[in-house]
């Protein structure tokens, strides 16, 4: 097991990562503080793997909550669903909710624990390979509107991280891929050597080689918790985690979070991301070759769905968050391993990889 | 015009007081970091009021909602309304609220704004004297629950606070009577003084008299400022502010947030609150005397509605959110000016409290 400490001052936190932790009392236990637990997962985790986390808690006042699965269940109306079960069993402050699943089940569970009484404690046990390097660490959570993703939310940090590589057994290929795409993200923001490291190592990866899992998850975990670290609550450096984010979530909103997987998404967003560098002249036409061939051997997509129009990615990004007072925002690279947050790129470059990538143009 | 400063750190805030306030560009319009504002009023005030806000932001991008008028519109639906709207407007992180109404307007306006793009900033300008005294102060925001007043929110902070007396003159007597019960507390809980000058001088206030209301406002808000600044997210000392709110939220809740107003179960809350504390022995019988008298010359409630039971009240009360690991935490009372928080009463005491209230007891 290897553990990572996120420093937030009084909001610190570990992050535990590695196989058969679902079974350490110790990891968990001591971040409750009091004697209430619920525990939100959904129809595909809960089946398989609650059993171990319901011993850990069966001393305590346990509750548990199955969502449905998918994106689309990550709303305002799922949330009231997790409310309704907090009052119903007379839960108060001292609850803790225990988020025992994906990045939907972590961002839902998160901001209902930051909402319930103005804000109680959480703990996250990511079970996919997306949520163990991305979503459960940050603090970012929150669902989504009809008009944008992760629109209404908060910031919550949560008590505890524990990461059981074990879980990731019976994740799908495509979800394996979709986390592959966040982990090639730290290499190409800030860690050069990380993406190296992927190069020559995302077949092992991609065959759930434990070492290289685990290796690859701290290593990702250890550049977004320092990068937390700088900048909680995304006043500035933070916003560079959002690479491949702005094209990635136009895509999600126009396919409805449905048929394209958050990971898939932000895949195709980096590739958009580092051609509109190269059409700015601030990438090497090599480093896109490269991305694009990182990309290609963990089998994601690299081309927005087709019938995906500019004017579609045009009127999706105009209302991201990333967006400050009417003037958008991007993550740019300057190399791989540079990445750098701009608005005050050429419009028209903007607009030639749109163009570029949607077909709809010369 | 009267200025108190709130001090938190990085989220203190100025709190200005006094008439003509709402044509003082220079008070709103440094605390609005960005270009895009949204004016959250209902249907009551905004017609009266709403003109010289309105002037004042002319040269932003200025959206305005009209919420319907009254505490059961304090929903997660009324919430999303402000939602669609913000992204329908396409409003941005650096987008600011503007809460312009009693405290329903202000509450959830403020949990708006902590929840909208994971928090932006907000203003508020309290027209009613609840509002003026207490709610717009502290950096509660929040909605109701079927199940429970205020269970979902956020501790979320405006950027100041301009509390104009002119809008008090269209109040209906009940309401202002409401927002003195709120004043009354805080003699009650840590300022003896202010009891007895509001003994002396609860007809001025409730004729309005302008120099009154001035300064009962100020003293209600600097004693607020002062608990919240010492624990802004009631840890601790903070609780005490819930003197009759336990109680009263019983009512409230029972009564369907409707026939009574939150100052008028408060009032009543807090008169059970000081029998409890008499039949414990810690409180003199002439100082509930005193109480019922001054709630009395305001013509607040001093018992619970026809037809509420003690059982009604011990449902209620237990899923309060001062319920900590199924035990109830009760304000109490020491003396007039000693409010004390206490979790280990004697609950058949509270029992004869309760009885006593409801008649539905020996």
């Amino acid at each position: 097991m290897q553990t990572l400490h996120v420093d937030l001052g009084q909001r610190s936190y570990p992050i535990h990562i590695g196989p058969g932790l679902l079974n350490r009392p110790d990891l968990l236990l001591p971040h409750l503080s009091g004697r209430q637990a619920m525990v939100v997962t959904n129809e595909t985790v809960g089946p398989l793997y609650l059993a171990p986390v319901r011993a850990l808690l069966s001393d305590r006042t346990l509750e548990v909550v199955v969502l449905p699965d998918g994106e689309r269940f990550k709303t305002i109306a799922t949330t009231q669903t997790i409310f309704d079960q907090l009052l119903n069993a007379r839960f108060g402050r001292t609850a803790t909710l225990v988020a025992f699943g994906g990045g939907v089940v972590g961002d839902i569970t998160g901001f209902a624990a930051a909402c319930y009484q103005r804000g109680i404690d959480f703990v996250q046990i990511p079970t996919t390979l997306l949520a163990q390097v991305d979503s459960s660490v940050g603090g970012k959570t929150g669902v989504n509107h009809p008009q944008g993703k992760n629109m209404i939310g908060a910031f919550h940090q949560p008590r505890c991280v524990i990461a059981d590589t074990d879980t990731l057994s019976t994740l799908p290929d495509r979800e394996l891929a979709a986390g592959a795409a966040e982990i090639i993200k730290y290499g190409l923001i800030d860690d050069t050597a990380f993406f190296e490291w992927l190069e020559q190592n995302i077949d092992r990866l991609l065959a759930r080689d434990p070492a290289a899992l685990t290796w690859a998850i701290e290593r990702a975990c250890r550049n977004k918790a320092a990068v937390v670290a700088r900048d909680e609550r995304e006043q500035g450096t933070r916003a560079l985690l959002n690479l491949g984010h702005t094209f990635g979530h136009a895509i999600e909103a126009t396919t409805g979070y449905e048929s394209w997987l958050h990971g898939e998404a932000v895949a195709t967003g980096m590739l958009m991301a580092a051609d509109l560098s190269e059409r700015l002249g601030w990438l090497a036409p090599e480093a896109t070759i490269r991305l694009r061939n990182l990309l290609q051997r963990a089998r994601l997509p690299k081309s927005p769905p087709a019938g995906m129009s500019a004017a579609d990615f045009s009127a999706k990004m105009a209302i991201d968050k990333k967006v400050t007072d009417g003037r958008l925002k991007l993550i740019l690279l300057r190399g791989i391993g540079q990445g750098v947050i701009s608005d005050s790129f050429d419009r028209t470059a903007l607009e030639s990889t749109l163009r570029h990538f949607t077909g709809t143009g010369p």
